[in-house]
């Protein structure tokens, strides 16, 4: 099933510029779609450091449990993706392929296994034919190169229906350093993670538990408040690399104030990454931002504004243009963090509809049928207990969705 | 927008005995509807024993509130309901509204006002037109009568495509005893509470505390395991009343050796209705029963079922008959309870599909696929660390689930 282009994506792939110490290929080795990449290969300098998030499904694929393991060393020199198959539950044989990838990569680049991390998105449960991917790995060490980001980003896609990425520059005590990051996702779409494969290199020279922390943290605001349908894949990984090319003075840890610049930077791409994500949710028609305020903490305002978010109610309404509102208190109240009722207060597209614990009295509808007609919805609710704020990414739920999810696989 | 019946209803609205001491009645009164009766008047004898269970929601209906402070006193005489307006998130308007019905019932009745219980179902955060409801207590009091059950299942009908009702007869200390119980609900359908209405009565004669013991516990395995969106509503109410009126020795307290045939009769009424409002999912095509076994305890068992049964890839998949067992993999990983990734075993229509963490290599397709296109689908899902068992109901998602709620208010 060939997908239309999202009517939310930007309009074009940005110019990512290169980052010294990385180069890329791609190359179709027919893993499971014909005749298109198939296959990046992510080439890192010697003495990059790496760090990671990964999913926290209790049936995590064969490359993420790998990747826990591997990113202990808090190395890299290649980043090896495959998408077609998640190489999910797939049994030993999963885990076999996984040390099968990594071994030819390793002897190829002249490193140590830990030192290749891998990702794979697809299908779960079948096979992976990891002997074709192996196959073209001569082919895509030759053809490695420093300006291939689009085609990166689209050998990684799935359901996707557009290439996703980003690209910063930042200073850190004063030296100019470069951040790029590509991006696949856009089903199974949910916190912890956000159902995806995400991966950022930058020249910086920072070490691993410094990238550790600052992914983290980052990865909060971005890939953990966006959702698109709650699933959460078994595949989820985020991997932040530093290849340390550039040279600016040694960084002392995550608080460093030098990095203040650098992590502003990083965490907007993250952020800009996950929204294209929300951007390409499968069937999407409306990006929808939701503010949630006055909650008991920050925790429970983003799991408030996540309540709605997933709601299905509330989603159809928006795909229908309805400012339905009542919807939003359902979502709110089944949340299960604190909210006072009588307080409660709701806006759509900035205009007032609920105020107090009830209906604005004769709002005036016109310009919130306008507002929820558009591309881009913002809803935001008060829920009148505390100081806590979140927001959170989501999309509407169409037709769209139905149609791509009731044959998938055929 | 009138909905074609369900595919899966029942063929048709079951017979409901009369049960000595209640009296029903209906009428038109235009609270939101057009055209058909969408209020309900449950009359009950002087000395009936109520119960109830209603939403945790935190953003709870007046009515309900209004049933949680009079089941206390642990006695109803009547219980009036509309369809149409949920009276949810009116603010003090909306408790208002509930005081006025409920003071012009009880004079009405020649009761006490908290011996009148009510519960509204429909749009939230509109005012209810209350006193349109009052200027029918006339005639619904002059038209009550003990064999018009089909007629409230209807009353008390939203988005609802059949009328849904239940009978058993049990025996207590070899008395013979009646409990008829009728239902709504299609849409926010999710546990703590599936979000409906549920009134259920009884000529027994059992005290409000042994009610309520039997009520929460008959609710865990009925209402309490079945989804259809995974949104709980504001409203979500079941009441159980007895009227005493069959004379049987005196039980003592809900563990009497005496209630058991009973207990099992009420407990598959119960069921027998949850079921009903599942197969009235909101677009819903296919009935589907989840037994999840092997889990740490029962209460993962439920909560891992219901995981599978609310996401929605799994619910798309369903729809396109497709066996896609890996979503299921992906929503038992999700859950969050303790599963056993390398002895996961997956069983669709009595065929394995998956054992020991990995797919039954060269399983038979032809019977699953078979399965998968029919109405009544069942997943067995053995998660392989415990002796934790549950079963949960739910139905597939649909583009009918998205034609109904993109356009509910309009």
């Amino acid at each position: 099933m060939t997908l239309p282009r999202s009517p939310l994506a930007p309009s074009g792939f940005p110019a990512l510029p290169p980052v010294a110490g990385v180069r890329v290929a791609t190359r179709a080795c027919t893993i499971r779609y014909h005749g298109r990449p198939d296959v990046c290969l992510i080439e890192l300098a010697p003495g990059t450091a790496a760090a990671g998030v990964l999913t926290r499904s209790l049936t995590a694929s064969a490359p993420v449990l790998w990747c826990r393991r591997a990113l202990k060393g808090g190395r890299a020199r290649a980043i090896v993706v495959n998408a077609g198959n998640a190489n999910a539950f797939t049994g030993r044989a999963g885990e076999e392929a996984v040390r099968h990838v990594v071994a030819a990569t390793a002897e190829r680049l002249g490193c140590r296994p830990r030192e290749v991390l891998v990702a794979s998105t697809g299908v779960i449960g079948e096979p992976l034919a990891y002997e074709r991917l192996i196959a073209g790995l001569d082919d895509l060490t030759a053809s490695l190169a420093d300006d291939r980001w689009a085609a990166a980003a689209e050998a990684i896609m799935t359901t996707d229906t557009f290439p996703k990425g980003a690209s910063r520059r930042a200073e850190i005590a004063g030296v100019p350093v470069t951040l790029n990051g590509i991006a696949k996702g856009s089903g199974m779409i949910a916190p912890d993670m956000a159902t995806m494969l995400s991966f950022v290199v930058t020249d910086a020279k920072l070490p691993a538990a410094t990238l550790q922390a600052l992914l983290r943290r980052g990865v909060e605001d971005s890939f953990n408040a966006i959702t698109v349908d709650g699933d959460t894949s078994t595949s989820d990984t985020v991997l932040l690399c530093a290849t340390g090319q550039t040279r600016h003075r040694r960084v002392r840890g995550p608080a460093d104030p030098a990095l203040k610049d650098f992590r502003a930077a990083l965490f907007d791409l993250l952020r800009d990454l996950a929204q294209q994500i929300v951007r390409d949710g499968e069937g999407a028609q409306k990006f929808v931002t939701i503010h949630v305020t006055g909650a008991a903490s920050k925790r429970a305002a983003r799991r408030i504004g996540l309540t709605i978010g997933n709601s299905p109610l509330v989603k159809t309404a928006i795909a229908g243009a309805d400012p339905n509102w009542g919807r939003i208190v359902m979502a709110v109240g089944k949340a299960g963090e604190k909210a006072d009722r009588d307080r409660l207060a709701i806006r759509i597209g900035g205009v007032d509809v609920a105020r107090d614990g009830q209906a604005v009295p004769d709002y005036d509808e016109a310009p919130v049928a306008r507002h929820m007609k558009g591309r881009e919805i913002v809803i935001e609710v008060d829920v009148g207990v505390g100081r806590g704020r979140a927001t959170v990414w989501t999309c509407d739920l169409t037709h769209g969705y139905i149609d791509i999810n009731a044959d998938y696989r055929s």
